[in-house]
């Protein structure tokens, strides 16, 4: 089955429309029509092979969301028509501990990636959203109960919603809990509407003025601009649980210092380059954890989509045409969006990339 | 109350026989004949000023054993006789939410150090334990069950004991529980102790091919050489807990690569320079986390105490009299001391230091 695409062929190369070819639908096997694709900083990072291992043709996209087109012969969860979504995983080995616990996105052999990953189907990789269709083990589609009108806006929940969703959860944050989130971009924006939709307290940290009267409004009852270092040091102690968002390298101890006994600094992305060590000593005095934490699990990840579409919960987008990926690229390189671009997948094939 | 003792005037001199004043008991206090002090690394940092800031005249020494001499008229939990130990904590607020859960280490106004603690006691800051006599109040007393005899290994339990044995608790360590045990010397040989006396499955760690024999005989079920990448991979990804007592600058990486999914590096030193900056993708690709601790409070302090009393845990010493401190302090800078110099306290005041 012949598919409409945007990939790239080479590390160096722009991406660029392409047909790709998608398996016919096995018996447990749902087909999406894809609407939107939800643009994330890895799709980026993966196409231009800046963490290496990219395999060519590559077409990234892992916040999708659509509607079904049509079922396997065993699959009883999903119908066509229904608004279904896909995040970063399409496969793992379901037998592992991990797997076991619902855990995909630590599966002890390795999970497949939405793009990028290993698959029996042509052309020996995974490829992704920017597309329009794909053809997922029902496993790991995702139920969207979300008004139709606000589908696009669903799309980032799928990686920027749960990435940041499922360390909230993990570390138990609720009323009395005092959260920081570190950046306010793709996840941070998510992170904020999130754990103010917890009942925590929320500050935001910013190195951007400008993105103050924002962050009140995604629900942050606190912003600090986080090179001020006197608005900083307020919150010295204070902290149950900082999500720390930027994957630029900084210094980490400037938040270490602001958690209370046992508080963690959680990480979820991964920098270029190295950041500072981080002080032991900060660590020590305080029983303080610098943890990480990646994406989430198909069941937490269902979980997260029911906990939005109860309480309206969408990312704020900026809806693009395919054609529109170079700048929108080059825009998310600067920070310059609010807060997550999302390709209109209608617009594929519909003129030059 | 003229006390012997064996202390430092200045960063660059030898310890040597000096005469201090110990306050008389006041209500509250437990006066305390010592007999023997453990040696610590914190007292030849703090000697020699090495993290700054120390006071002189200094007496180190925080790892106290001994008997009552006398008690104060509120004195009800401990009388003349009694054998007792005082540890690295002599004060805290009382207040504070860390106070008030018994976690005096982290009074968030600060604890009050066995040494280099202000005090109104002449001369301003707090004695330690290479000395005669001491004076504290009986909040800080710790009640010792061990026979007689073991009384100078019962000593750095007191804080060698204690920094392994929080983090084991704290972390939940128990039967099922795989632990490693980074660095066999004054904690590490402690740790490897209590985390087989609390049912775990325990490795050690070290760099000295030569401590393999004596870690099996400390309680290790498994001894791996860390320089050894065959050896130490073997356990990648297996470990609930690791406690790493290495305080000199080393790569985290080889550790957090062994732990399992949600497991903890938990470090207990100090390193004088960083660490090589840990990898992010470790912490996040398995949602581990890089934690530390410090000592404990009283109340588990002496929960340790019982713990090690009722199944006759006490640390492997080398007893030496005073006089031989310096050489004490060369050997442990080298690691060459199995596992830990202890004082005898009867010898000051009885020759040369």
């Amino acid at each position: 089955m012949k598919t409409e695409a945007l990939g790239a062929t080479a590390a160096d190369k722009p991406l660029d429309a392409m047909r790709i070819e998608r398996r016919a639908p096995g018996p447990r096997d749902v087909q999406i029509d894809i609407a939107y694709c939800g643009v994330c900083h890895s799709d980026l990072h993966t196409v231009r092979s800046e963490w290496g291992g990219t395999l060519y043709p590559c077409v990234p996209g892992h916040e999708i969301v659509g509607h079904v087109s049509a079922v396997g012969t065993e699959v009883s969860g999903f119908k066509v028509g229904d608004s279904v979504g896909v995040g970063c995983l399409v496969g793992s080995c379901q037998h592992c501990p991990a797997c076991a616990e619902g855990l995909e996105q630590y599966c002890e052999n390795g999970f497949v990636g939405t793009y990028n990953g290993p698959t029996a189907d042509a052309p020996g990789h995974t490829l992704g959203g920017y597309s329009q269709r794909i053809v997922v083990d029902e496993k790991f589609v995702l139920r969207i109960r979300h008004p139709e009108a606000q589908l696009a806006a669903v799309a980032p929940l799928l990686c920027a919603g749960i990435t940041t969703y499922s360390p909230l959860r993990h570390w138990r944050i609720g009323p009395g809990s005092k959260v920081g989130v570190v950046g306010i971009g793709g996840l941070g924006h998510m992170g904020i509407k999130l754990a103010h939709a917890m009942g925590a307290h929320v500050v935001a940290f910013t190195t951007s003025e400008g993105k103050r009267q924002d962050a009140h409004a995604l629900g942050a009852d606190e912003v600090v601009n986080s090179r001020n270092l006197e608005e900083v040091k307020r919150h010295h102690g204070s902290f149950d649980f900082i999500l720390d968002t930027v994957a630029a390298s900084h210094d980490l101890d400037l938040f270490t210092a602001l958690l209370r006994r046992d508080g963690t600094l959680c990480l979820v992305g991964v920098p270029e380059h190295a950041h500072p060590s981080p002080s032991v000593a900060q660590l020590i005095f305080g029983r303080r954890s610098i943890a990480g934490s990646l994406i989430g699990g198909i069941a937490e990840t269902q979980e997260m989509l029911d906990f939005c579409a109860e309480r309206g919960i969408v990312a704020d987008i900026e809806m693009i045409p395919m054609q529109q990926i170079d700048a929108a690229y080059d825009r998310m390189q600067r920070s310059d969006v609010k807060y997550r671009f999302v390709i209109d997948n209608a617009t594929l094939g519909k003129g030059p990339a």
